[in-house]
């Protein structure tokens, strides 16, 4: 997908709301678990109850490794039924990934070739060469992890690197590697003035933002600091979304929830 | 495994190799495609073949991901394969992982619980709560990204942070981390002056050491700076062992190479 038309499903939808599919068996509806996939099952049906309110879908890979193959038979499941059905959709398989060159280059092809995910999320830490294999692909990106929303990212992403926290050393040097317009980037909501740093550095490349609802984040926040022209943001929410009942009607809650953030956001996308 | 259990492997066989299990179906011997699980094949034939030479095998993941369900049904077949036969041998799944803690926590089971690995690699740059879920687990072992061996390496973790390189501080940072006496490291070879810093930081530590042979580090100068009075060293070496014979003969020319590096592994041992 280009940006462009993700930015057109952003105006269309009035939404630029991201859906964590983040599916723990503990936490799924009781009657789900007699069928015979129960975390594509749930996926599916929140995906139909949520698509005209979020414009990207966002499965962590780790909750389907940590069901093996079946875990895995989920998930891409579940990709080809958002590719088959939902085709306008941004898809971003959040798995973190990062190597040395020709590994990366296994893992770019296993989420951007093979499974056909529009983006997949890579670490930083080990360089240009572990990054610029997951941005030799067309339309594809990459989401880069700059500044996390969990407590662990006080630990290294703000030190002071030759006088600049580390995070913006990684934005920095990022746009100097190939493809680079390819680039999305991790940004998390816990602190919004950050985003005013991170905006003076990569102000047209869209930000994935983890941390809004659950982990305190506030979305009004996020976007005074960190919209511009062309929108720029997916904001995400996974459990305040998909697990608002543990009941037959979570798709219905689910609506419900998403249906709230997508109001809010159409509210400030018609201030702008 | 017990961190003595894998010192006194490394005694008994004299050996302190980790043999790399990169598998790519380009690479591997044409006959092995005509059978059902060419991956698998592969590996049991390498693992046979070497397995009284080396202490240790790691799996990189992203060579079973990029096959799909049947390149995770191979992985899976392997480590299985591994613990039934051969449960002496450290093993390692290199997979670079690391998220935000209750994600962390479903890669960890994964792949030190479900699948049995004695060890998983993680990347840092999410700080502490991405990695402590690693060091829940009793005799198992989290290798942390400190300084990789690729290009790329010198992006971030050699820059100064505060008066020190990056990676200095990474170290620095995750001995305080709890559980952190099961915390192993990846340091690359290609500059050995590093284990002289290092082993100021993590005397006690074992270290997973890429990049000897094929990218150019020496084992004799790796053993010089990093070797500690546990020996506290695991060498890999994939594509040299691996892909030694494109034939028929590819085990048994697996082992000659094998056997040249434990040959030198023995003679430094017993200069000790």
């Amino acid at each position: 997908m280009t940006t462009a038309q993700l930015i057109a499903q952003i105006h269309s939808k009035k939404s630029f709301l991201c859906i964590g599919l983040d599916v723990d068996l503990n936490k799924i509806p009781k009657h789900l678990l007699d069928t015979e996939d129960p975390i594509f099952e749930f996926n599916k049906a929140i995906i139909d109850a949520t698509h005209d309110l979020a414009v990207s879908y966002k499965p962590n890979t780790a909750f389907y490794e940590a069901y093996g193959l079946t875990g895995w038979q989920s998930l891409e499941k579940t990709i080809r039924y958002l590719n088959a059905n939902y085709p306008e959709i941004f898809t971003i398989a959040d798995a973190k990934r990062g190597d040395i060159g020709n590994t990366s280059t296994m893992y770019a092809k296993a989420f951007l070739d093979d499974l056909q995910f529009d983006s997949v999320t890579v670490a930083p830490y080990m360089g240009k060469d572990s990054v610029e294999p997951f941005l030799q692909f067309e339309d594809k990106h990459a989401i880069m992890l700059a500044l996390t929303s969990n407590e662990g990212a006080f630990d290294f992403q703000t030190l002071n690197t030759d006088g600049k926290e580390l995070y913006r050393q990684v934005l920095e040097t990022s746009v100097t590697w190939k493809n680079s317009e390819r680039l999305m980037y991790v940004v998390g909501a816990t602190k919004a003035e950050y985003f005013t740093e991170v905006r003076k550095i990569v102000p047209d490349s869209f930000l994935l933002v983890p941390g809004v609802g659950a982990q305190g984040g506030s979305l009004s926040e996020v976007c005074k600091y960190g919209m511009n022209d062309n929108v720029g943001l997916l904001i995400n929410s996974s459990r305040a979304i998909i697990y608002a009942s543990p009941e037959r009607d979570f798709a219905e809650k689910a609506r419900e929830e998403a249906s709230k953030i997508q109001q809010e956001m159409s509210v400030i996308l018609s201030d702008r």
